[in-house]
């Protein structure tokens, strides 16, 4: 095989081995010319072609038999990859049974191949996601209840407010990894369907045999049949690229909240380490989240690349030009973004290191200011809200004001300590008894995640 | 109200008016209050407020109570839009009755009063354009079968290809629009829930009534309660402006084909036409795609608006700044973006206005060679496939070279005269019988959506 | 006038007053109306239309007359703004002066009127953009001399690293801003452009006049005349949208950074506080960074416009239906969100607080391990790069280990007190001697925002 | 090497090979040696390393050295390019001359390494799409020359309307070229600059000799000083990718019109045809627009991912995490498709075939009614201009409903012919007499090109 430079640096960090396999030449290649050898069965069955066709059709329909480089430069003057398949395909079976050869292709047309071939692609990326995307729910449903009771502080506009749980928080990753399962089992009877149409999408040319012969290839495919031919109707396609691109925002989150936790000021949460990885050489105390990296650079990328699968919708009558042309790279992208998406998801949230005694402390930070509602809420039932809030607002402003911990101002407070005991005040500015429904939370998006996987 | 200038000049033009209210300041507004008064109702429910002080708050949640113009105000400070009207609804309350105000928005936090309203709307929203889409769908299906016999060119890459029909073409633009509303029905569970978290998303200020009051508050507002607070996980909102944005891309390719079948030199469809619809005073014979103009505009606006939703999904810890601000705006947009494709896709496919007459002059622009497939096979099964497919590739040729007619050529060429008479090259010929399973994909498209319907 | 609905609850958090005015109907009115009298006047001066006409045109193009609702729903019809309007103002024209209403709008098409009066408004964004950029760059200049020697800890991927200073990090926004306005100074000539073509962009209509009367409307209007009319030609206008949307970004990357450092773990910088600004009554020690969120906010929003732009750029021949109309309302949406963008920059920049004491504590975190660097470089000056780089790795190692501050490791190893006094090592790990170049940057940042200003 | 399974099969349709060499592994590898070489010889000039050192350094840094699948792996565990080919580097060296291995990389970051080799891979890209321009704008001005007089029907909305000439339009796509070239030539010096900061941007570790090393090194490299790091300050480079979006779009603008005009309805314009190109065995009529395809199908992927690079620009502090990473893949992508896109417009002009005879008929298609306008205000000047415009209006109604040539109906008319003789009137409804400017617009057009190119 002839010499192109490769263009794959980055590969190994951005994406999945698997997804790439799925859609590398190879794999583009091969899908294609298993419609061509499901077609020759298919035709064969219903009679439109002998059946001693198929077996040199089939044995001709092996990727490894082509020539990649030859095929990219004819596909420059043929505008698609199926005409020149179809033609070193048929090159290759004339080579061993010319006879054969005139029975391959019959009936179908350049897009009925990409498209087909495509959708063999994307079940095998939908199924690698979905498997990914499973074991992800699993990891997070276990790291959810094992910090379920873990306090940290809750942060809203990046500020700190009242506590949270690190269960709660994992457990809102996992809730969006469950809907978008959900999404994906919903979307399949649309995605997974045959393209066959023929020249303009009628099939015409296979006469009355031409619903035997679709229904018999769909079969072969293992896809549904269609409403018709939806060559220039791609909504099927753009959904698909559109889960994908809620779980690479939904792991952006979760990228973005671990590289904030890991930073040097929060400590928090850390990415698993590994020898040499993040690590800086002249830093020893740095470890970078070049996991979380990874999930923030795929939720900024694929929304561009969503964008132009929506922009590429307004296909032109029964075939388009240009506009279908922009999916054929951009759709095999966001599938390999995603992939390497989750990858990093699951090492990170597989490993992820937990600094909880970092967590308590950070959530004194502000001298307990973040609990003044815990107290607030207590006083209010013994002294009337408006008392209480009024106080409170008053004890908050002298603790800042003083640079003092609410607690002790608190504690110097007659009109509070007439009211609440030291050990009440204690109980009161503890985070961990001012956690609300924090475990209900968790058990909900557990429940969620359990429900989809049995 | 203060004086705003206005911004609306296009809206009539590219919106609905009833989505407009939607999502207007008024819209806007009355959603919250909805929430607020939802939430006195059930906080009242559970007993944590007086049921006395309800009929107070539901009174003065009335958007006409408002000023905007202030709101608009006291939001560029807040940075928000629920803090300065929690402020003012509590004045209009406590200027009636000064107890009642006590009780007003307890345990709620900002963003659940915004979020909580906004799925109100969406709710609406929703409605709205199921109900279009509903209404479009039974057009489509309508005019697809009156046309089902209707033949024109098929069209690839802008050339002629054999002939389709226009019920098949009309088929094509309602199987879309059948699986968006599949689509909607299936993200309904995820949308409509309640938001409500309280400060981090704990509802711990609420302490053991939280679930109570957040149930009974789900009840009044007729939403599901989710596993948990989703202040920053937005798929589920992001989920409903994909679909949105798979309609505008579907409705695009509608406007696409007919603003292509409407130009000059086809003449094919056209869009109805009215009293100073599209027209030139200067140039008589125009008629200007003005509602494919709508159609094409939204389905290459929409695309970015949703790349911005996607971009702004990784959203930081339990409260985004920014990402949650670039949201405001763009969902709204998208609603009547969409609204307004629907609405003009309405109108012109009710009065669409085909030529088919033209259409079939068009299919002969080629002088037949867009059916040289159809004799071809025909005269397969006679010379066998080779002998047929050489023949008629000559005769093609021949037909170019000599600008004749391909019945012409036909007609003079002794080896296709000898298999075939006159009559049945005449039937060849005629578009009418080469239009394969047109008829079969108008069928199925309308048995699905009359499956959906019923 | 008739009532509509507003939109405009966010407006004042996330757009300029000045820019809305810009923009809002009557300003888009107006500048159209402005190239019609302009017309009027050129082709009075050229001898085309008698003077006598001039007057009664110029006084009926007072946008202020037109009734914008009535306005909105015509051009739903119509398909653009230009035709109603033009039809308003001979109506306008003829109730006061019949013969002067024959002269109005001759030769020129509707995009001629709607381009020409987009420039116009853009010409005045262009200046208020502008005249931000100045000002914002002079505060920016300011403070990065003001804290040109406040040491804070740099951080890249969210880690610490090596010290940086205030002034030098202020310097770094403030070469963007210069960047940005040198642009914008570039694309003036290929911007401020007259449209001007006809029908169908030749000018037929106007014969042997034509030149002369390009030539005095693009003079009357104070724009160049272009190579050809543009209709189809749209880079102009998405260069200029570009150039906002690199202003932007820019001003996104100085939000995130100040609501990084806000954050309660930094504490360092803080916009400037302001009564109800930001503030939580709930949380006392909350201070929510609501400039930053508007700047992030808009940093999220325009790349989709852009987007949208840039998508909307392939038009048809002579006059495009769909993507001309996708400009219509995205490039003023641009503009409007980077005035709000400018607003808050100035806000937050001009009143910044800083906190000195904290960015020397946060410094710290890491007990000196920033700073190993510093003191390898000495050492290795004295031991060789070999041993000195091997000597400190190994007290980095045993600092973190042992949870002790790096100097006091170093003053407890031999071979290093052996070479560095203590009162060395103090110098050395004083964040303050290692700055290197940070006050070049600020100087050569300075000096190219004063040579552009100059 | 180590195998990597491919994914380039569009590769050749889609860009240019020269652009593909400079962003393969080999070419991204090979620029940031030569970062590294010339920082070897910078630093020796200035002494901080020995002269010895240099031709070790220089003799190692050839990326035919390094083996790119285990820099790929060691990538996804490091998180950049930069610290693995480092240490491989650092290893080639040591392989050789152990002393020397020790000078390599002093002072500099990942960053400073992986960006600096960006802007030299850049400069090239710059040069290949200049050149490129250049040449295009080349065949722009001759081909509007020759075609200067060469009448079509102008279109808007897709509607006929007055003549233009396909030189005027040719005229049309070379101003955009000629302007984006101006764009590049401003851009240069903000983006031909050198990126050398260390750890924190400071350049701390070099001590009093960092601006004597980083001036050496912008001369070695032949770069620019720039006034600092820009480490997370890039609109240099996103600016470059917006100029890169307009060529696009611009180019997208030239193959649509192509692709409407080679239209089977239309005809007028056809790519160049070669053997096997765009056709298709079954309808030898069809000449599929392979070129034009990929200058949409680039005009719709362009837009999508620049929005990634304008929302990766609010990078944190001073090194970003994912937003960083998200421009590594995506600039390139951008720079090679663009490439494609200007090859494909290059054959497509080049070669461009031309129906001057279609187009003369198709002007006709409307019977004359697009060149009433011509009638009219010839007959103004004899009647007044009221009284012609309603004559005329009447006559086109006339044509229309009759389905007659305006011509005959103007015939026919007694007001006409009483003004016009039949010489006029056939005059008048030559396409010929009413093109307006449409040869200046092609020699301002021309003018701009030949001024730019001098």
């Amino acid at each position: 095989m002839n010499h192109r430079p490769g263009n794959q640096l980055f590969d190994a960090y951005f994406t999945a081995r698997d997804m790439r396999d799925v859609f590398c030449d190879q794999g583009r290649v091969q899908a294609m010319l298993d419609f061509e050898a499901a077609l020759a069965r298919a035709e064969a069955r219903v009679g439109l072609i002998p059946q001693s066709a198929v077996a040199p059709i089939e044995a001709a329909c092996q990727a490894g038999h082509f020539d990649f480089v030859a095929l990219g430069e004819a596909i420059a003057t043929a505008g698609n990859s199926a005409i020149p398949l179809v033609k070193a395909l048929g090159k290759q079976i004339a080579s061993k049974d010319a006879e054969a050869e005139r029975y391959v292709h019959l009936g179908a047309t350049s897009q009925d191949v990409m498209d087909s071939g495509l959708v063999l692609q994307l079940r095998r990326a939908l199924e690698l996601i979905d498997g990914d995307l499973a074991q992800l729910g699993q990891t997070l449903a276990s790291q959810a209840q094992r910090y379920v009771a873990t306090p940290l502080a809750g942060r809203t506009w990046l500020q700190h407010a009242t506590p949270v749980t690190l269960g709660m928080k994992i457990a809102g990753w996992l809730g969006s990894v469950t809907r978008s399962r959900q999404r994906l089992q919903e979307l399949k009877p649309r995605l997974l369907v045959l393209q066959f149409g023929g020249a303009s999408g009628t099939l015409a040319a296979l006469g009355e045999q031409a619903m035997p012969i679709a229904r018999a290839l769909a079969e072969e495919l293992q896809l549904s049949l269609p409403d018709q031919p939806w060559h220039t109707q791609r909504d099927r396609l753009v959904e698909f690229g559109s889960v994908l691109g809620l779980i690479a925002g939904s792991l952006g989150k979760l990228g973005r909240d671990i590289s904030l936790l890991m930073q040097t000021e929060a400590g928090e949460v850390f990415e698993p380490s590994a020898p040499g990885k993040g690590g800086s050489s002249t830093m020893p105390h740095k470890r970078n989240p070049v996991g979380a990296a990874v999930l923030i650079g795929a939720a900024t990328r694929v929304p561009g690349l969503l964008s132009t699968l929506f922009s590429a919708m307004p296909q032109e009558h029964e075939r388009s030009l240009g506009l279908w042309h922009a999916e054929w790279e951009t759709l095999p992208e966001i599938c390999c973004l995603v992939s390497g998406s989750l990858k990093q998801a699951l090492l990170v949230t597989q490993g992820l290191e937990v600094d909880a005694g970092r967590m308590a402390r950070n959530l004194d930070l502000t001298q307990g200011l973040v609990l003044a509602e815990a107290v607030s809420i207590v006083l209010a039932q013994r002294v009337g809200r408006d008392t209480a809030h009024h106080l409170l607002e008053q004890c908050c402003k002298r603790a800042v004001a003083e640079q003092r911990h609410l607690r002790a101002v608190l504690g110097d407070e007659p009109q509070v300590t007439a009211e609440l005991s030291a050990q009440e005040l204690d109980h009161l500015l503890d985070p961990a008894h001012y956690l609300g429904q924090a475990r209900t939370w968790v058990e909900r998006a557990v429940a969620e995640h359990s429900a989809l996987t049995a």
